[in-house]
């Protein structure tokens, strides 16, 4: 079930995914829910800040069309919303990922 | 010769790049230079913005190694670090590129 508000795949723009991508965190959560096929909650990421910045990285994702977040009883589990963005925007995500992370 | 600062190529980094790539008006400066082989005046760009925000557009953009900007007698001339982007994140440009601008 949905509990939160997510941008159709048509209404993903370019400008949102960049800037969403444009932080190092945001990076990190990306580049975790790559590497797997399962939903991942929030609390689950090795992510050096708070909480409400944490709450706020995944908002800033999310409204970009970037990822999908559901509720799973208390937890919000989170999954890349890969073929939405690749029908989108071509070759972006794979740009993006294929780049190391900076140590 | 060179008047301002730029990083070198193995200082760009991704989120800053993402970062300067994530506002519409810097998008379409940098769609403008791909298109053109020939350095670009600042003031030939077709922004509806004031002057000083014009200015820091270009500053984004050149300070996270987007751009590559000098002097020209009265002119500040910009070129797109095309080279430097493709060898530091391959396929990201022109996966932004590709991407039709929003009408």
């Amino acid at each position: 079930m949905e509990f939160f508000p997510h941008p159709d795949r048509d209404q993903i723009e370019l400008a949102s995914v960049l800037h969403a991508l444009s932080d190092p965190q945001r990076l990190t959560i990306v580049r975790e829910l790559a590497a797997t096929e399962e939903p991942r909650a929030c609390g689950s990421f090795a992510l050096e800040v708070a909480k409400s910045t944490r709450t706020h990285h995944f908002r800033v994702l999310r409204e970009a069309g970037v990822i999908r977040q559901y509720r799973d009883g208390t937890s919000r589990l989170s999954t890349l919303r890969r073929e939405d963005l690749d029908a989108r925007f071509p070759g972006l995500l794979n740009a993006v990922l294929q780049t190391a992370p900076v140590a």
